[in-house]
């Protein structure tokens, strides 16, 4: 008789020899191990990139919900196409107008966040021990969509004006060198950077897209930030001087909200067909529901006013923080002075192992993400810290920017 | 000087040669092609897998909505874990109790509708050249998914009672012979197979996990349908016999809407913890507003109730097809007679090719889905076809069925 109740004792089997060898590339990362320190009420985090949730426009997507159930319900919960909700579609593609890409519907797919997108590149792009040519650091979850399909990476540095592009040349020549092909693309995050806070300059995106069509290599342009600039000038994005091989990536998680998890791909059709048949066996498509809400709000045109909103906000934390770092930090600290988005990048003295003060950080009950983990290769990043400005409120943005300040003289023995 | 004009030539890449070796096994699905004949408003589809969108829950979804904005707005929009919901998760790992299944939250992800749950088994599991043991036929969605992973499938059959299990290890023979090592795991839709519509019986259930034991297999075991049941009596997934050794897949879509996109996994912790990182590249997390709209809608009580009315009005349309098909369909035909789900399967005689014959039934305006598309490896179904008869009205039903039996009559020359 099989004992079928619910105390009985289940064995534990072994999966390992039923894995595939793909898992093995796709360790836990330390990041989130340490990330479960910082769920304590009485810390106050500038690791995650979580927008505010005190601006969520709840009033707008509780009526968006009720108007897209009663006039069209028995389409906004019934399967959908994998390329997504068209008229959402047309929105996206009108919105690129703007730069000078003429993209139309058939240029958009509405994926799952832009992770999904990331994921999405990998399956299409990526064998094992492909070369992808990323700048050092480079936002994390990209590097972790990549590896479970087996990615490399060659790096070229990173300064206050973004990507050093020149570099890339010699990066190219080294992938093939170690790969003997070249590599899958270039991939660039050009405004406010993930984890720098840096913006490429408009010389070094025409830079870009001149070196991308001498290699002939496509460009993943990653821009999730565009939109929240505090200062200066928008400027064009890198898809706008060659549209022809450019994939970019756009996100509602920074401007409307993050927990309807809508992102999109604006690239050459023929190439569109191929995310299609990926996202079709990934997940059939994305959820019809959150896209008719957002589709909703973005129609009545609720998102420009509340963009405007955002960057009020937001541009008050970011310049707390700076204040802050100026005020509690001791000498030999630097970080960066971003013109938008939802980070910077702090250094620390370079006697302090970012990784280590971790803990001493969250005894302070203060925590950040340490820089190594934005290096894809690991080679840097040190003495570094993401700090995120989006999240905390003012009087916590000092608070937490004093504390750190606390725990890095303790550490330098200066107090 | 560049033309950045809207109506600029915008030069057509190569992009062949930028692909991963990976795209070549994602080909475009005829049926995918065949389906966009059955856009037309005019032809009566049984092709789809689509439930009725009239009994969709509307005022319950409008109020569910409405509620979590208010209460809990500022987290159901925000980011989430990656694992679901945690209430969600609870109220999943519950619903398997009844099965003798002790699950515990930590044994469920929540994933974007059950497709994504076959490309995370396809990620996790599957390297290219491995097998999978399936049944021929099987849910053409999980060889779509596992395809890109380069998974090669080994079949057994499947009769009124479901998969031919006792098969199972000539297939696994089949395998070892073929690859050098063990395929990876067996396929099963035990409840009202898609799309063949049978139940796999109770004994051949607690023999599948006897011979998966014995080889040391995992079983995926796929029941988007369990609860739609309309005659006989609940069987215990598999799940409830080897738990150690299952994954085990479910879904909102056939009860609650597609739309939400809100499917699942229960499954050992220690494989959990392999999914988890899986789906973190993959997307981060499923959408938190669907999460939390769902399990508002579970935590009331509501589905229960919903799913019995949802059993009423199937087990019309199915019994409406079955007495349509006996009216009006030629001798030499023969049909599943389904104890629950949305499909049927019909095969017609042998001289009739569904796929060849699929043109002159758009021609009389009524479609389905020839059954070769659901064999794997293309070795079968040439003369059978799935029916879904939980889209249509009665009235449809009836309709769609005759203008299929006068298809055939004129294809057999009868008519």
């Amino acid at each position: 008789m099989i004992d079928l109740s619910l105390d009985r004792e289940i064995p534990v089997l072994d999966w390992g020899p039923h894995l595939s060898g793909r898992v093995k590339r796709m360790k836990s990362s330390a990041i989130r191990e340490l990330l479960k320190l910082t769920q304590q009420p009485d810390i106050i985090s500038f690791a995650g990139g979580l927008p505010a949730p005190e601006l969520f426009p709840l009033r707008e997507v509780e009526e968006a919900c009720r108007y897209v159930i009663r006039t069209e319900g028995d389409r906004a919960l019934q399967y959908g196409p994998t390329e997504g909700y068209l008229p959402l579609r047309e929105w996206l593609a009108t919105s690129m107008h703007k730069y000078g890409v003429p993209a139309v519907p058939d240029n958009v797919l509405v994926t799952n966040g832009s992770q999904q997108a990331l994921d999405l590149i990998g399956k299409v792009f990526i064998d094992p021990g492909d070369f992808v040519i990323t700048s050092r650091p480079t936002y994390l979850g990209a590097i972790q969509a990549w590896n479970a399909y087996g990615a490399r990476y060659q790096t070229v540095d990173l300064d206050d004006d973004g990507m050093v592009v020149d570099q890339i040349e010699e990066a190219y020549e080294r992938a093939v060198r170690e790969s003997g092909r070249p590599p899958k693309f270039i991939y660039v995050l050009p405004n406010f950077h993930n984890p720098a806070g840096t913006t490429l300059s408009l010389e070094r995106r025409q830079r870009l897209a001149e070196i991308a069509t001498r290699l002939d290599l496509p460009i993943v342009e990653d821009d999730p930030y565009g939109a929240l600039r505090y200062e200066g000038e928008d400027l064009p994005p890198v898809c706008t001087y060659v549209p022809e091989r450019t994939i970019y990536l756009g996100t509602f998680s920074k401007t409307l909200t993050p927990g309807l998890r809508l992102g999109w791909i604006v690239c050459p059709e023929v190439l569109m067909k191929r995310f299609v048949l990926a996202k079709q066996g990934a997940d059939l498509h994305t959820g019809t529901f959150a896209q008719f809400v957002a589709n909703d709000i973005c129609q009545r045109g609720f998102l420009k006013p509340h963009i405007q909103r955002l960057r009020r906000v937001y541009k008050e934390r970011r310049d707390t923080m700076l204040e802050a770092l100026a005020e509690f930090w001791p000498e030999g600290c630097s970080w960066t002075h971003p013109q938008g988005g939802l980070f910077l990048w702090a250094r620390v003295p370079e006697s302090i192992d970012t990784t280590e003060f971790f803990k001493r950080a969250v005894e302070e009950k203060v925590a950040y993400v340490p820089g190594v983990n934005f290096y894809p290769n690991g080679d840097g990043g040190f003495n570094a810290m993401r700090l995120n400005f989006s999240y905390s409120p003012p009087e916590k943005i000092v608070e937490g920017i004093r504390r750190l300040g606390v725990a890095l003289k303790k550490e330098l023995g200066m107090m």
